[in-house]
């Protein structure tokens, strides 16, 4: 046998790992079972979160002097709500002089839309994957505008997560205990079909969702003004949704990570600086590229001089294609092929800490992380 | 001038008076407000049931022996909910002996679906049209299969009646008391962007409006157990806005009622026997034919053989058109001269009483109806 046949055999051997690898990377997505089981404290889910001023943060790792605007004020904030500083100057003091030790969420199970903050005493919705038995965290949504998540950081900002934390959260720990989880998977085909697509429209889904939710929660209910505050805030929330969603969508990859040979990418997000993703066969590697600017439409007052750079987390991904299947598994062999890579329609938050919100459109992901993913994949198989 | 063109002026002139009273037909329709204010007793909406065991039902006008099968069964089983009857034997020998005043829901400015009963003591949801300043009434929706509506009778029918009554009913009074009534114009529209058609399909209407009735609810409840209850029902109920979006079409198309000469329908409404239209310029005359069978798919069990004729009412109608507006207002004349008859989709009643719904399927309107009231115009126009 010739060199170059052994070659090309060894390239068809692998060829073919490749495709069993993905074969089953798209079977555990498309077999699980997300469903909606509870709502803790965060460090009850993440005892990782007990010490050390830990906070976890959204996309791929990253340290305070890279942060971008938006996240250093979401950092500031979350300090002063964990009482870990005094005040938003005091906090970032703290976050210079490295008193924070920042995480990001990916390394422990959870995720969190843009900004992403996730520290122990945040209540975080559990949503477990009963076919493979894992679970996945995220905190509950805010609402739109002045919020953490795009760097809203001032005293109506961290009054409303203390009354997510103190009010909301407990009335759905105490409502899901009333039953058996609720499923996810139904409740999203059926949103799907409604035009929700998991993140900018979450309508449908906050809505089939608080149909199940306030039967429960007016049982366990012993104080009626905050039972109807709480379904207020869900009711008027069209992004409720969104976390779930997330968690869901987390859970759902968990069970995809580390299946030798396959391609196929467990996480997409970004932290608002960086761009990371990671490819089940190449273990806990992240490959990172500058994030992208959003093209988006700006609330009254902001334009595109105001953005941030893209940040967040997306996992699930949503076409407009009339009533066929969602496309599931993004190959990176695929996305370098062909050269396109995925769409991801987000938010956009002000580049300045503290403002928030002032936009929303669609960025793309950068192609240096794939291109540098297949790279390490070729190494890896030996095929480079 | 010769006796040919003074014809033709006269038919001109009155094709211009056609047009200007269309006009403001259809400027009615679009201009109306329509908001569910308030959730009464029957016979506090419409004195007239208070007295002569009067029942109102669907469609034009209909004496006990032309009724069909489900519509005597839904007879007989209000008149035991009233207490006119011991029993439904009882309730059939008094119907055969005239021993009850059957009235159509039109000439009370109250609608219904299917059988659409409507008597004394039954709840009726109250939606007041700001723009003119009319009322218009149907009540409550009570979920698929075996209900009254769909012929249903027996005692879990009765029971549920019961339950919506003196459970329901006072809970949604109290909760929209609390507020200045809800809009239905914009939830309607957003409902309709999420796939709603208001009559097979409101799930995204009855999400949207449990979201905004639920935190009133909780406000004004006494007892949690019951507000569960009723959380879970309206939550349960895909079909809970539809009796809201009757109410909504008949509080839009009253108004436009004796627009002298124009031709625009104003009412379409079956009894399971007759089909009847109302049209703008020539009063309360109702123009009716046979209704025609549905084309539908059965539920389980049940086959074409065990299907009632159309009947209900639907003065609301939803295109599959991509975000094109609704088509509003039909025009005898265009229905004459393009032969086509609206489409209706409708559920699916059995023939016989007390069984209830068994299918749901599509319908057309009979020609004759518009023939017939297009002929009358005409001869009222002094042009025939």
């Amino acid at each position: 046998m010739s060199v170059q046949n052994a070659e090309q055999q060894t390239v068809n051997s692998i060829a073919g790992l490749i495709e069993q690898a993905n074969t089953k990377a798209i079977e555990t997505m498309l077999t699980g079972d997300p469903v909606l089981v509870d709502v803790v404290p965060a460090v009850e889910a993440i005892p990782e979160l007990a010490s050390g001023n830990t906070i976890l943060h959204a996309g791929p790792p990253i340290e305070w002097q890279r942060m971008c605007g938006p996240m250093r004020g979401a950092v500031a904030g979350i300090a002063v709500f964990e009482g870990w500083a005094d005040n938003l100057d005091d906090a970032f003091k703290k976050a210079e002089a490295g008193e924070f030790n920042f995480q990001p969420n990916h390394h422990y199970r959870a995720v969190g839309p843009m900004t992403g903050m996730t520290t122990k005493s945040q209540p975080l919705m559990v949503v477990h994957n009963r076919t493979f038995d894992n679970y996945a965290y995220c905190a509950i949504n805010e609402g739109l505008g002045k919020v953490m998540r795009f760097g809203g950081n001032d005293a109506g900002v961290l009054k409303r997560l203390a009354w997510l934390r103190d009010t909301l959260a407990p009335m759905m720990t105490d409502a899901l205990a009333q039953c058996d989880g609720i499923g996810l998977k139904n409740l999203i085909a059926r949103g799907l079909t409604m035009g929700d697509e998991m993140h900018q429209r979450n309508v449908a889904c906050s809505g089939l969702l608080l149909r199940e939710l306030a039967p429960l929660m007016a049982l366990v209910s012993k104080d009626n003004a905050s039972l109807s505050e709480a379904l207020k805030f869900m009711g008027g929330n069209d992004q409720f949704f969104l976390n779930v969603g997330m968690a869901t969508g987390k859970a759902l990859m968990d069970p995809v990570r580390d299946i030798e040979h396959s391609t196929i990418v467990t996480a997409m997000c970004r932290n608002g600086t960086d761009f990371g993703i990671r490819v089940s066969g190449l273990g806990d590697q992240w490959f990172t590229a500058p994030v992208e600017m959003p093209e988006g439409l700006y609330f009254a007052g902001f334009t595109e001089a105001d953005a941030n750079p893209d940040m967040g987390n997306a996992e699930w991904s949503i076409p407009g294609m009339d009533y066929l299947g969602v496309p599931t598994g993004i190959d990176i062999r695929k996305v370098v092929e062909v050269g396109m890579t995925p769409t991801i329609n987000t938010g956009i938050a002000h580049k300045e800490p503290g403002i928030g919100q002032v936009g929303a459109g669609v960025v793309r992901a950068p192609m240096k992380c794939f291109n540098d993913a297949l790279r390490a994949f070729a190494m890896q198989e030996g095929v480079a």
